[in-house]
This record gives C-alpha cells, structure tokens and sequence, in this order.
C-alpha cells in the first residue's frame, strides 16, 4: 500500500512532534490517525454509529465521509488511523475550505478548564459573532496558477467583515497573495449558486437538522470544495461543488433535542452565502 | 391614574427593597421600571428603534408588545417606566408562560464577570442544552379553580426532560400541585395546534428570524398566553393562545448577522412542541 502526505489538507492535525499525521492512498481512501485521549476513540464511536443508523436519510448520508473502518498503518509506528473516503481524490485542482459550525466550540459536560479554553477562542473568532469561523482554506490562485493558503494567524484574527470577505475570495479569480485586491466573485452563481451548488446543499442539510435528534455536532466543520481544472478549460458549470461534514472527536447522543448550536450557526453561515450571491458585486467591507 | 399590581406575572423583576416593581391601569397599559444601569436605557433605546423601524414587516410587529413610550409614575417615587401594551388585559384566567430564548444570555463584548455569571446559570439550566429555558409560568388549575405557580427553586433545577414535563403540563387540565399527578395534555391542540395556535405563530416568526439582521435578542423571552375562561365553558377552540417576545434590555444590533442564538433555541423549542402535539398521550419522561 502506498501512502503518502495529502496535497491539500487545510485545517486540524498534521504530522508534528514524531504523531503520524493523516495520510491518502491511490484508491481513493484518507487515513486519519485515532485523536489522542478520548477524541480518537469517540470519533470512531460516531462513525460506527452514524455508518449503521437506518434512521439517517440516504439523502444526509452523501454530506458525510464514506468510513471504511480503523486500521493499523504500518510505516506510521502501526498507528491505528480511522480509514475514510479522501474527498478530494477525484479534484485535479481543488479549492478547499474548512468552517468550523456553532456559536460554542465545546460541548455540554466538558471540564471547565476546556470550556473556557474554547469560550476564550469562541469569543475572538468569529464562533460567537456568527455562528461559525473559517478554520482553515486553500483555493487554486488563476492569476499564478499556483495554490494559496493564509496563514492560521491570519484566519484567527478575523472578524465577522473579515470572514464575508474571505467567503467572496474563495470564489474569486484574482490573484490572493494580494490581500488588497478586490475580489471578484467570478465563480460565485457556479459555486455557491445553481441547483447542485453550495447553498441547494446546505440548505438540504439544514432541512435535516430541523428535526434530527440523533446526534449533537460539537465542534464539527463543513468542508466546502470545488474543482478550478474545469473552470480553467472555461467550462464554469463543471465545478462540482461539494459540502462535506467532517470532524467529529465531540459527537454526543441528541437525547431528543435537535442541535441548535449547529443548526443556529449553519443558518448564519447560509445567510452569509445568500447575501454574497444577491450582491456579488459588493466587496467593500473589510 | 389608578395603577395595581400585576395579577400574573410569572418572571422578571419584582418590587423588592424599596424598587418598584411593574403596574397595570385600567385601559390596557403595563408599566415597566427601568432597570438600574444601562440596561434600562437600553431596552428604551430598543423600542424606539423597533417602533419606528420601517424594514419589519407588520405580521412581525403583532410579536411585540405595543409601545406608549416612558413616563414618570407618580407613587412610584417618581421613577421612569417604559409604558407598553399589557399582554394580558384582555385575559380573564390567562396560564402564563416565559421561555428565555437561545444557547447563551450572555452577549458579545459583555464583561468578563458577566459572561461567567450567565454561564453558569446557562449550563445549569436547560439552556445550553435545550437552546432555551423556562423562567417562569403561571397556570390555572382547573381541578382546584385557583391559579398555580411554581416555585423559582424548581424551575431553576428542570433539565431537558422537566422543561418536556413542564411544557405538558401548561397545556392539561390536571391539578398541578401535585407533582407526581400524569399530565393529560388535554388543551395541546387548542393551544399548541391549530391554524391560531402557538405552533403556528412560532414557524412564522421563525421565518423572519432566518431572515433579519437587525437585532440580536440576547436574553429575550417568549411569553405564551392563552384564555382559561373559554375552555371552562367548553370552547376549547377560543382560547386564544398569544406568543409574544419581552424583555429587551441586552438587545443589539445585529450587523447584518442574523440572531443565530436566538434562532436555534427557537427551532429547538419548536421541536419540542411539535413533540406533544404528534404524541399528547405520551408523559412517562420526567
């Protein structure tokens, strides 16, 4: 088997201090090594749960990653990683981006020392002001033909303007090195709008989260990808635009109650998007 | 001006240690003190904007209570009140409900002594985990022909499955006193149902709120009010069930963010009413 680094992981854990970090295949399949202390085995609990739930519509079940059980790698010190679906295997030029759902990053029950580590993030991001924060993006830069990625410092320091702002330029042709230039919103109605777009998608989801009350999504984000190899051979309406949920170390039961945090701040985030699209023109705030 | 007493209220500020507490007149009006330090201001500010906001539409406006402006009360010690419409005039035995809306009372850029003091209350609340709680209600027990009332201990102690108990019982015709007694849901579809009812009402607002980002209503309340007298006389369907919001003091303004606090919790409580009205017999949680 063959594994290797992926090209365009955007945001949570990467290789560092001797932990293996995630890893792809050529078949297909994204290797995430187990979360230490409880997160590693809570995410696998989720997914063994969610991957066998017949009350999970067919419909939700495409919105998250295909799981093909935990394994043991070897050349990783045979650490067991959680196998799942690489979302971005079928992308040539894909832009990324990762955002991070709710107004609270932690859960109900968490020590108070992880409360308040995770109020002090919630409160200088934009978790509390939104709804959500952008944790991490990489999109195909059309001007260098080159892919471009913030640095996480600068994504931490951004603000509600900051993150629309963002929002426009991961559907803009012009050059991102340059944080002055004005966005164009050239891909945003192939993207975010049309009948396959981002928003038809989260707002199918949101219909779901109106009811659900099997799971509570702490801490869980929404990756957003597009292809620009098909914009590039000019053919806009080829971006297969895709949402995936992603990420979930602090799933909890719903016991009954629908997840309010998720959805309150999936419905900011939708909001967002729709007001892109009603002015794609309009970039002036910063 | 002869001014009393309100007879039902169920939550906010009382006279106590020489303050006063809210009046009634004769024609309809209820006079509400200012609270000491900003947020007195505040909710004034709240409804001068509001009352002559043009960009909310008028189905929305009929959620509020109407506002007469503020004036000085005489036998008060002169003190300023916020003079608005009383809920309640045209209820003859009105049960009484106040839910605070959302996942957190606290509001962005509060103090740090703030944001821990409602953190508190929140997580040991059902708010963090419901999206709202019950912060008081009044219901008229028809068994024993007398309002009932609970103390502010035992709401303050309700979880997810007291705040569903307590949700069955605003709506049966059992006595209350006795906590143990099974409630019989018996007015669930005259006051959750229905085409008037508070279901209904709550979809609608719900609706504007995945819309407007004109407030954010931090630590807002519903009020749900509906007639006793008419079921008495065996006129279920004239109950005449009300949802309205109150209490404005930590109103902000939205910044073209929707209220996703607020909005969570709303769905939240939504689903737990939608729960009743499709299983009115079942009550076995508590």
């Amino acid at each position: 088997m063959q594994l290797k680094v992926p090209e365009h992981q955007v945001a949570g854990h990467i290789a560092k201090d001797g932990k293996p970090g995630p890893l792809v295949d050529d078949k297909g399949r994204f290797f995430k090594p187990l979360q230490g202390d409880s997160r590693g085995e809570n995410e696998v609990k989720f997914y063994e749960s969610f991957s066998t739930n017949t009350e999970v519509p067919d419909h939700i079940r495409r919105f998250f990653p295909v799981y093909h059980g935990t394994q043991a790698v070897e050349g990783s010190d045979g650490a067991a990683m959680i196998v799942l679906e690489n979302l971005l295997a079928d992308y040539s030029k894909p832009s990324v981006m990762d955002v991070k759902m709710g107004s609270r990053t932690w859960y109900p029950d968490a020590s108070e020392e992880y409360v308040q580590k995770c109020l002090k993030k919630d409160t200088g991001t934009t978790t509390v002001s939104a709804g959500f924060r952008i944790s991490g993006f990489e999109v195909y830069d059309h001007k260098e033909s080159s892919f471009w990625k913030p640095e996480r410092k600068l994504l931490r320091g951004l603000k509600v303007d900051g993150a629309r702002l963002t929002l426009r330029k991961f559907v803009s042709s012009n050059s991102l090195s340059d944080m002055g230039s004005k966005p164009d919103s050239a891909f945003v109605s192939s993207v975010y709008g049309g009948s396959n777009g981002v928003l038809t998608q989260l707002l199918e989801l949101k219909t779901w989260f109106e009811n659900q009350t099997l799971y509570h999504f702490n801490s869980c984000s929404i990756l957003m990808v597009y292809e620009n190899e098909s914009i590039l051979k000019g053919n806009d309406d080829d971006a297969r635009p895709q949402v995936k949920l992603v990420d979930f170390a602090h799933v909890l039961d719903g016991n009954g109650v629908i997840d309010h945090n998720f959805l309150g701040g999936l419905c900011s985030f939708i909001n967002f998007l729709r007001d892109i699209l009603q002015s794609p023109d309009e970039s002036a705030e910063s």
